[in-house]
């Protein structure tokens, strides 16, 4: 009963398959290999149009690359306050880009688009100030919601409209898309997303997620993008490893198959919480994580039964949402490898703990 | 017949059979995992002490991460000229520590003592100018020669003296260590080595380095390396992938195997050169890296052949050295994976072409 | 009647004298001039204690340097929602330190020890995070009020206690301190501020700030400010420039004088807008500057009438403290040039324009 | 007898005497006062075209800016070896733009179109390599020669056939200037500068440079230099002393003037010392500069007459060039205040102590 994160595990078994056969043979380094190649390719057809795509080891150095390309140093990143680039990633993308990350609150992990634009509101043109230059949004967001495509162009009207760019932080793209049922292109440039983060790594790889750039426009300037992953250390000499990963990840639709498992365990596990006594849901489920306030007895008795999964910090609710003395409040991450007994045994012992008198 | 570099091939095979079998079930996100753990053991076995390691994916992280370490935003690491640090890594050590570096000529890629001491002099205390607070080394050189552990422990002394740490680029650690043929801790920390960028990639791994900090003063701050890494986007969420690496390249002399192989046939490449008519050996082959002159009526044989190889620049040779319109400046990289029919197939292509009239 | 800002005006008569006095003759270029050297003497003795200062041309290269002395990059500096450093410096600070800032809301511009010892809670030792390394404090705040030195040792109490620094913004500190009444060494290092910006500029100087470290320990390291300060090209060649301002300054209390004009021009301005119809304080005036809500009629009037001051924003009150449609909320501040009969002039336009039904 | 440079002393009287007069009366901060505002017109007039400039307090600010400007971070700027950005300004240049300096040898202070062609070779498109981005000339250079126009010109059409942008830092471009006889034009963006660092600080005023954009396809994106001058803590609340200084400065050709008289004084300096016997002349004096090598005793014999300058270093010299052990290479700086009866002192010492067997 592992929930601790969609990061608990290794690769699935065609992307581990995908890196052994990779491994045979002599190619060329740096990212001219055959497998490099084609998965560039690949990102191109998944997202129907033509893109530039720079892999990376983790999603951190994909959000901070994403940002760099589009802020200047003295620029601003508006992000949700409690985004991953804002509290999870040490400082990543000011230090890549030199940018300072402006937070919006929002309900459920969501920037409204009344907030964004007070926010704009509130940096005029004025050499005193940062200038807003990148909204970066989580798709999925730090609280496991998601926002729909026609809130994701909202958002990106507003953002272009005051001369920004677009960023979507895609850690779990794939958990978001197969909930929402439509294109890789709606949830992204057709929404106006103008760069990607394109995880892979909680979704099945061992390590391998992708800038991806779709704006025409930038296609060239993208190309510093290169230099940029290369000053930060993130070229890998052998680039197979990246490209193996990258292919076997969208070939026949692994992806969505692995996500779509995540998201069916991270389901029943909600649904079996529903129905156990004392367990309050936070947040509505919508991609693979599960938050709730459990009575502290039931977390004592998951525990004692080997569960593992982390607390959560209240800060983001209401004083009235948040948990009382005997309760605790916990984040349940479910990935392609949970298994269905994990949630069934799971969820039998919250029911069966809460409802001892 | 690939020449090209050693990192034109995959994984040896015992350290992908450990990928593989690291793969399976859950484990602690962020490097708790315990392939990590044995990893940092392993290390402290081999370097026979205490160390503190941060494993990244790239030699250009490890090098930038562990200059960073040493050097404050207005010092100066003093390096070769032809230092893979100055030249081959887009400014990511200054990316990573601010400070600057200073080039050092010197003989077949390696810095002399009084080449050394002349550009300290060069440098004193004074606001105007950045601060020396780091030599860094390159052990095997870009050349492919190496120092004996008493000239680096010479250098060493001279830089600890002026108040400078000392940095050792790694990236071929293992092929200058086993033709030395002393002990890792010989030609590190006791000949004053202070942090080391310990290399597996170039020597059978897939992607792993690690910086390793060896000064007893050092292994509190070193704890701000993880912090460092974290922001550079290099802290792996699945860790395993590089603790399975490491772990399985130092398992029971492995990696000593791996590059007593790959000098080897560099060996068997230079005696075989030496015996060509017309072809001009540049520096002494020490490590597992041939740079050699060769007619141009050679190269074209072997590249006809299907050799590949990079040809190199001739600004580190004397004028009087350098090639002739008739000749071509190359290197030839061998690996642990280069087979004894490649190197016998170029030599015998490079001695029959250059005895034909 | 300007009462944009106190920087709107030149230097006083003794500091321009003190300029004009000092331009004579050949002195030792970059701070080892005499005038130099005497103003950092009159800094020990005002603060009475060894001090390292380092003087800039602005405030905000002040601030940028002392919170680079204390924070490293992967750090973050605490500072209230509305300070400066976090809204009117263009990103100095995070260019300068590398750290991050982290808001703290709080009433009228000062942070709460409740609110400081629950963000450092939020902010826990966790390497995906930036680590809290200073707390900033506004003296005055930016809303023109003022911490008590109790409330600054209270705050430096838990700042210590936590690890981190204290470094104090005074571009206020002489308006702060004359209307407390305590000493320099009261207001600062002994209610456990560690690092000060103390401005010259808006009390009289043309350009001159410094930042002063007091820690003990601290003052080896404050060294490295110096290469800091060349690095970001604040050293003078010419550094009497500097010299003459801050002695001209310190000298007899001239410092003190200019920042009792200032505020006792402020008080009469909040004495008289106190029996201004319709006018509204907002925070109650313990420095140089007034935060009042007027009648939209007033404020035309006094436009008309000449009157020059900034409208400011109202997202800190509470939404039920705003300004109504017919009002405006402004900023009137007092320099040490303000002239009485510009203040009772104001007032009296306030009040009969307020009068009028 | 004070040689050590041309910032040792003060402001000339008309610069003095403008601040004096500016010190009067409330203006808008932040350069939108009038001085400010003069001086850009100034600007324009003085350079017969628009430009955009921004007033810094110094040469290395106002170079750091430039080069900012001209390269990313991923770039590289190219200049003399013995550079003022290269050597003296304490990383200052890669602290703004975090682009790498590549230094280019070349006889007394110059580089040669040859070595410049050589070094664009030698760094050619590829990511692993810093790209080049700007060229910046020093006029004067750091050996006190000059370029003329046509060699300028030379030097900014092989580089801006190298897609590099051609930045001068004119610490020295009034003494240059007046030397030529050319006008500011000729010898800026006419011989195709696209970026100047425009000292005044040298020539006669207290603090003041100016970062002066040419190139017309610039002008838009210059606008990004008031975010980064801010950001550095350049940009002056009280900007009326920038703006006085300028303005004075350029007036009625005062700049010319004062750059006339230090070249004067400079010029009878080497006249003087070439009939010292000897007294070894190192470089041409073609602007303020004289750079000599004197016997040891009268080296001796000045200094105990209590003339003051510095010694310099002799590495940039050809071995059999550089002073024996009975000599010392020192440098002589004639600056607008130097007075001829020290000029005639300093020299008439010289030639008497020579002339003692």
């Amino acid at each position: 009963m592992d929930f601790t994160s969609d990061n608990s595990v290794g690769a699935s078994a065609p992307i581990l398959q995908a890196l052994v056969a990779a491994n045979a043979g002599a190619a060329p380094a740096y990212g001219a290999d055959p497998w490099t190649i084609a998965a560039e390719r690949a990102l191109d057809d998944v997202f129907e149009r033509q893109t530039a795509a720079f892999m990376v080891a983790t999603g951190t150095a994909a959000n901070a690359l994403a940002i760099a390309l589009c802020a200047p140093p003295w620029g601003a990143a508006l992000c949700h306050a409690g985004a991953h680039v804002q509290n999870d990633e040490c400082g990543a993308p000011e230090f890549y880009s030199g940018a300072k990350l402006i937070p919006i609150e929002g309900e459920a992990g969501k920037i409204s688009p009344r907030a964004l634009a007070e926010t704009l509101a509130s940096l005029p043109k004025a050499v005193k100030q940062v200038q807003p230059a990148v909204l970066s949004l989580s798709q999925a967001t730090e609280c496991g919601t998601i926002y729909t495509c026609a809130e994701i162009a909202a958002l990106a009207e507003i953002a272009h409209g005051a001369g920004l760019a677009v960023h979507m932080d895609g850690a779990r793209f794939s958990n978001a898309l197969v909930e929402l049922g439509c294109t890789p292109a709606d949830m992204s440039w057709r929404a106006g997303v103008d760069v990607l983060s394109f995880g892979a790594t909680k979704n099945g790889a061992l390590a391998c997620e992708a800038v991806v750039v779709f704006d025409a426009g930038w296609l060239e300037e993208a190309d510093d993008l290169a230099y940029r992953r290369k000053r930060a250390g993130h070229t890998l000499s052998k680039g197979r490893f990246f490209g193996a990963q990258m292919t076997a990840f969208l070939e026949n639709g692994h992806w969505l198959d692995l996500a779509r498992r995540a998201n069916a365990q991270a389901s029943a596990l909600e649904a079996g919480l529903r129905e156990a006594p004392g367990a309050r849901l936070v947040w509505p489920r919508q991609a693979n994580e599960v938050f709730v306030i459990l009575p502290a007895a039931v977390d004592a008795a998951l525990r004692a039964a080997g569960a593992r999964y982390h607390g959560w910090t209240a800060r983001a609710l209401a004083p009235q949402d948040r948990p009382r003395a005997d309760e605790v409040f916990v984040r349940l991450v479910a990935s392609f490898a949970t298994q269905t007994a994990e949630v069934d045994r799971f969820v039998d012992i919250a029911r069966k703990t809460a409802s001892i008198p």
